[in-house]
């Protein structure tokens, strides 16, 4: 990716990334983005899921959704993902930073149509929060696919920052006798809680148990 | 808090929440949030830290951030915060959901002027990551303060979207044999990593040991 005016990563120039595979991969690590876009000469932020496959972002959501309807006319927008990797604590309060892989991407998204594209697009987002859950669930019929709009952004007007590492003081500070270190964090799944109104007899989905394979 | 027609929560009106005390204790429960300003015409969407006291929220950053720059001029900006809670899984795709929290703030910020108030905001956000770590620290010297910018959103126009519970999917879809629940989602904090240029007989800190007695 080469960086424009809007991507370019001006504060800690260093921290600023453009190659497309650690952009992915960040994007890949996570499901919840935060989509800023105009509506009336305001700014506003909204939290939404995510799917990502190839060059393309995409968001689903209810056909009435002001943020949907807005966003589907072609206007301009910017998606936001972060990761927290850890509280860094240095010695010194001004030397205070964060672990953190971040991506932002700017540009305009796009309506998929109904058609064998929003399948797929539907298919992408679900397999973000849970891969394989999209195999074992009821299908969307008809009406449950008007009520949803699907949309898609390129991958192209983006870059990533990153932080990794321990804290770096000023050379001075590094005699105090302060504790400093990383705080590594880490967003996990817990033991799954199963409906009270799940029928009798029903074992637990193979996606939710390749899940917590991967992780233990 | 009385809804305007920006925070008036639309989509699942039933989700939507006024109420400043559980406003206050989203907020306080986490400290990154992404905000989106229009910079030469654009959305920009951005992480930061922030902290909060009484009803206001601070950020702060490099006096040369353009974000920073570009918000202290007064402009409108927003505020998202979002926890997430679950992962909702349904026996249809349709009705796969997540458990959260959110916040959403319109307004315009206000640069913090050097002196008292400044301080004392950068212990607010100090604070906020990590309790009792300020009093710590070598405290910021004048040359770092002022190469920081600290500004504060005031908590006004402001509302909460939360969603708890098991998934609901159509009524004749519980008779599948498709296994659904919600899959808890928790952000914690794991063993601290000692700087390796960590001065040798330096205690953990009382604020980290606090943590981790307190989540343990």
């Amino acid at each position: 990716m080469r960086p424009t005016e809007r991507t370019k990563v001006k504060r800690v120039p260093q921290r600023g990334i453009y190659d497309i595979e650690v952009i992915n991969a960040i994007l890949d690590a996570h499901f919840i983005c935060h989509i800023g876009f105009i509506h009336e000469e305001c700014p506003v932020v909204m939290p939404t899921l995510y799917g990502r496959k190839d060059d393309r972002l995409y968001i689903h959501g209810a056909t009435t959704s002001r943020m949907l309807r807005s966003l589907q006319e072609g206007i301009q927008a910017s998606v936001g993902v972060t990761l927290v990797d850890g509280i860094v604590l240095a010695r010194s309060a001004f030397h205070h930073s964060m672990n953190y892989r971040s991506v932002i991407l700017f540009g305009k998204a796009r309506l998929i149509s109904d058609g064998p594209e929003k399948w797929k697009a539907l298919k992408v987002i679900s397999d973000q929060v849970l891969p394989g859950r999209w195999e074992e669930v009821r299908k969307p019929n008809k009406k449950e696919l008007k009520a949803t709009a699907v949309l898609s952004f390129p991958i192209q007007e983006v870059s990533a920052k990153v932080r990794t590492g321990p804290p770096v003081d000023e050379k001075e500070d590094y005699e105090l006798d302060i504790w400093a270190g990383v705080l590594p964090v880490r967003s996990m799944m817990e033991t799954p809680i199963p409906d009270p109104q799940l029928k009798s007899g029903v074992a637990q989905s193979k996606s939710v148990l390749d899940y917590y394979n991967k992780i233990t």
